[in-house]
């Protein structure tokens, strides 16, 4: 029997009901002030994800183990930030009002405060933890408040963000760095320092995993808005995750994948294995 | 509610039972001896699709006046022809079967032999009407019979296939262009001679349309695995393909879509307009 | 001497005060549905232009027998349509309000608007003539209004738009081409009935001249985000441009160019020379 | 047995020694001003000619009818454009010297320089046919002599060229067009008057025919180094070479051709159709 | 004297006859389910290699040391993968035949099968050391038995083959892993254990050395069909190399080089150079 | 009041006078014989640098700490060698004869003589610092003395240059070693020793670093003529510089840059930082 042609991410085809994680697809970078394409990003992991096996050899795991459905992406209206942001804030919260974990697909980094305001209606206390080469700290960016310079800014001011744990971070203006020397915990340059932040939230604190793929050197992430020399490679992002997937994690985003951007595949293929694994690395 | 992710030719979402038409994708390149590429052809058709209207200026009509069903693509095993074309030929047979027109989106030009087959046992006295830069009229290809290059001497040796109309053909073997003039209605060039070739086939006589769209210019289809200088445009093709679509036709292929081989995407959003004009002009 | 790095359309380097014209860049794709790169357009035209010649044998003159300046980009909030509007009605006001004629550079077809708003509040009974494939007449886009699917829209909307004479168009809902029924005058598909209205303006009727570079076939400007087959070639084009300069041009604007969607550069390029063939068109 | 990898144009594989016509590669451009690339035109056009077929349809002719030898490329120095010219002058002296017709790949526009000095040591009262969208008649660029853009300068200085023909010119300094109207035979825009100049060459007047690519529109032709809009398409190029073929060709050559410009291949794939094209027409 | 335009790798122009080592390219990739384009691998290596020297300063030793023959590509039927791999084995045997050694450019995968059927006609006890991402153990694919990624599976059964060593290994179905755990020597992620194999091997066993260069991170190899992060660096590979260079290697393949699919030239720059070191490496 | 359009890299906007450090570019490339492009550098690296910060984390100062003047490229003729390194050595001098330092964006490797023959009538016993997979020792290529891959054997010849410590060299001929060997001070494949180079040179010798950036490996410089596998990484340069910056710097360069060789922009990206930080590096 011919039935309608569904397209999830690889091993990901269980129903919303069913699942205890969801996956969905913010598709909107109106804001971004560099290089936009980002919108590209959602539709390209899920296209490109049948390039890779559903099998990771890392955590010897199947992705097919667990109950995981891809939810699609939502529509959003370029160029109208604020109803972009309710869209996505809505979508998170069906999701995780059913006691799921929602995991976003970016689309510029500003979908995140859509995500962490709906889990800020949820969770007290919680703590994010950032990798990105920017610290995205701005206070507004040519006087505007919702900009994708601006969202870990504006997530500091969410009331039930406790702190905000970020990794790879090398570039920013100069007050964004003052900044942060007094309110967030900013690890510079590479992931140093992460043993130390998940031994402290591995007591059930309730954790936010959001990443920036800029915080992957370019040699390995061509296609993302900013590309800033000097990133991690793919192994110390990976070891990354599967520690960080131990904790109590309420919800993450991969964002920032500009496919268009990179030619040959290898920032796509990349990503689609980064979120296999962290898709894994979640399931308790 | 959340829903799976549908993807689909934009305007296409009839169920397959209530549909008329229905479309699939026959995504196989194994055999081109030059650039492949083909493969990716059926999914950047739908998935650019959304850049484009479902209304037709042309014929001022819209794809939803109409019930299509987009049936996905057929998983076609890379590397063995015969078995490909017989899982095409299977799939065909299911939607002629039905009542249904086929409209099958290659892949390479020898997918247009797995549909024709399933044709040929239905329907006597078929006339093909091809649009192509290359006659396809070889024997074989450095002994292959299933070869792209060959494809119409084997659609030529088909019972029921009574007639081939060849138009654009502007490449070939010398002996392809005389096997042409002693077997086939070959058009040099350009459509030339399509409406004396319309009005005899204006009788209800059973026609099916092939179109390679190598047989468009490669200034408006770079995105082609053997692109032949001095075709013709898109209103060429368009009007040919309207006045066409007034025949009683059976079936209906496009293909040779390589869309990697073009950065731009003009040769894409070409091929989805084309596939919304033609599914348009076959309707009655 | 050593001096500053200035870098100007070619041959546009007159002082802001001197010039009869003034260009200016509106980097802005904050709302385009599809694929975004306008942004990018203004830069690549200045900076490419030194492949062209300032000599015109179309017209038999020169760039620097006039004074044109060429007064660079504004610097636009990505992701706030209304206050980048409200920016380049600034500039172009200043510009207008000087006696001089603006001619912006895009962008998204959007930007338009804040310069007609400019136009607005000076000239009465504005005729605005479009060349473009999409008729840009939708009343709102997802509930956006401020989009550039709705541009034309919005300009049939101001108190001092006497009439939209649309020319090329060639895509749209069934609505717009309903409306444009109604309330504008176009033209389908290419430039045919241009010499009608240029004869009707002759009368000195102040004029505005819009070019949506999708107007042109794809063959010709691949480098432009919603390619659309079947336009207009460059000569069509240049001859339609060249006798619309000879009318009161009040001012005018290029756009939609996204030159890194063409890799070749020939969108670019063409963009460049039609610019050139404008700017002396319109000189008195 | 095995034997070793010869590379060709396709077939052209006759020895030099019987050859009546013979081919080479010059891939020099170290004096373009704007885009270089065309280095990597010889090779390329011999790489993909095995895209195309042997037969033309056009001319009911096959390549293998003829004796072709492709002689290879040159090794020219790069930034020594002196020592490259004396070194193509040897080698078509060579080809002629032996009563063969050199057919040059360039390269740049200025490789023609070499071979002409080669010819005019041997033919009086030569005639050039150029096809070009630049008219190449600068006195200099940049204080330079030898460039590409004063290619055509220096080869109406030599003592046997009695007349330039130059056909499709769209660009070039004012100067230029008013040296042309004193000196040259400039046909604008495109190939009209050309039937009356191959009508008065026809009386056995050795000819050279010098052909930029980039006469063709920039839809056909993007991978060139200076590409201009408003150039003549592929059939019409074709249809004045079959013609000029029929005249006393005492050498030609085909430059400009700039591979990488054009990721699709259409460029290139034009090219080699056109050299096809070329190599049967000149066959007396 | 004018001379052929013979094409070979650099500093390998031996006569085959004198030859010790003879290259050979086997342009086949029509049984790759993901992205082709294996197939223009030969070709590029060949001639992009000008842009490398024949000196390496890893080994303190020129290429022209040695006596190393360029035999050229077969000209393979693509879509008939049992021909293909009988035409391989036949140029495979007539090299080792002569008491050379055999180095194959792929292509996919899938040749490696080819060129070992001939050397296990030859050798007994044949040990492979195949660097590769992808364990390419599957049994078959969608029923296909000949296909790429099933190439280990295949070379597992043949009579001489002892063992399987498998380096950089990570990614593939859960079974491949359970198979590899019983019947390879598998290594994961990168070349850890090298030694030790090297070891074992160093008393005249017969070694066949396969680089699938998917081995390598794709930020340093993008232009492959199948990149997979978290691969090994170029330094790695080429210490593993050299290694390996010292044991009794009866022959050799590089392999899964797509070169279009890497516009930047990176990685078939790295393909030549390592094409470089291999050949002095395995040199006595 | 509006301005003219003035383009320097970012941070950069010191008059000439007032300025400590003069940045120029000297666009040229014509005497590589491999892939040209390395005239578009020194432009791209101003137009993208609005991409990246001011400040830098590494060393926590920001560039408008400084006076820096950006003055722009130089015009340079194109195939004539002497002429343009003529003119880069007038500019280079008439910023170090006013007390400035000067620092230049190539360009091939070759403009790096221009600039040390001025230094070398100012300066006594300068030793250049050059980081470069390629040594540029050779005497000439083929035949021409002034090329990039003879540029730093040039160098050595000048009267006041007392050694040249090269570093990452990894491809040359044997000669160039073996020349290296008797009269440079090389450190191949990276950049170990520098710490006790710059420990030697401390004393206030003056000191010249011209940076090559294929010194890079090829993954995070895809965008240069002719990558060279096994090159530093980012950091590792990055270190280098900051190091060197604190010497007696008299002028520095960074050169071969070819943006267009890499569409993903990482390259452009990288060099941009690399410039902030070097010129950081070397304020006083």
């Amino acid at each position: 029997m011919i039935k309608p042609n569904i397209e999830t991410f690889i091993g990901c085809e269980a129903d919303f009901d069913e699942a205890t994680t969801v996956i969905f697809g913010a598709p909107f970078d109106s804001t971004v002030s560099y290089r936009p394409g980002s919108r590209f990003g959602p539709a390209a992991i899920r296209h490109e994800s049948y390039g890779i096996e559903i099998y990771s050899p890392y955590q010897d795991k199947e992705l097919e183990d667990f109950k995981i459905c891809d939810s699609g992406d939502i529509e959003l209206p370029f160029g109208a930030p604020d109803t972009a942001l309710d869209m996505i804030t809505e979508r998170s919260r069906e999701i995780a009002g059913n006691g799921k974990i929602p995991v976003m697909l970016g689309g510029e980094h500003l979908v995140t405060l859509g995500q962490l305001r709906a889990l800020n209606d949820k969770y007290p206390k919680i703590h994010v933890i950032q990798f990105d080469a920017h610290s995205d700290l701005r206070d507004d960016y040519l006087g505007v408040k919702l900009s994708h310079a601006c969202v870990m800014r504006r997530a500091f001011e969410l009331s039930n963000v406790e702190m905000i744990h970020q990794f790879c971070i090398r570039s920013g203006e100069k007050t964004e760095f003052e900044f942060a020397s007094e309110n967030t915990d900013m690890h510079k340059f590479n992931s140093e320092g992460l043993d130390e932040v998940v031994n402290q939230l591995s007591d059930g604190t309730p954790v936010y995993l959001t990443i920036d793929l800029d915080c992957l050197d370019p040699s390995c992430m061509p296609g993302t808005g900013t590309p800033e020399a000097g990133g991690i490679n793919f192994t110390e992002l990976l070891n990354a995750v599967v520690k960080i997937g131990k904790l109590n994690i309420i919800g993450a985003d991969i964002n920032e994948l500009a496919p268009n951007l990179d030619t040959s595949g290898q920032s796509t293929a990349l990503a689609c294995k980064l979120l296999r694994e962290l898709l894994i690395a979640i399931q308790k």
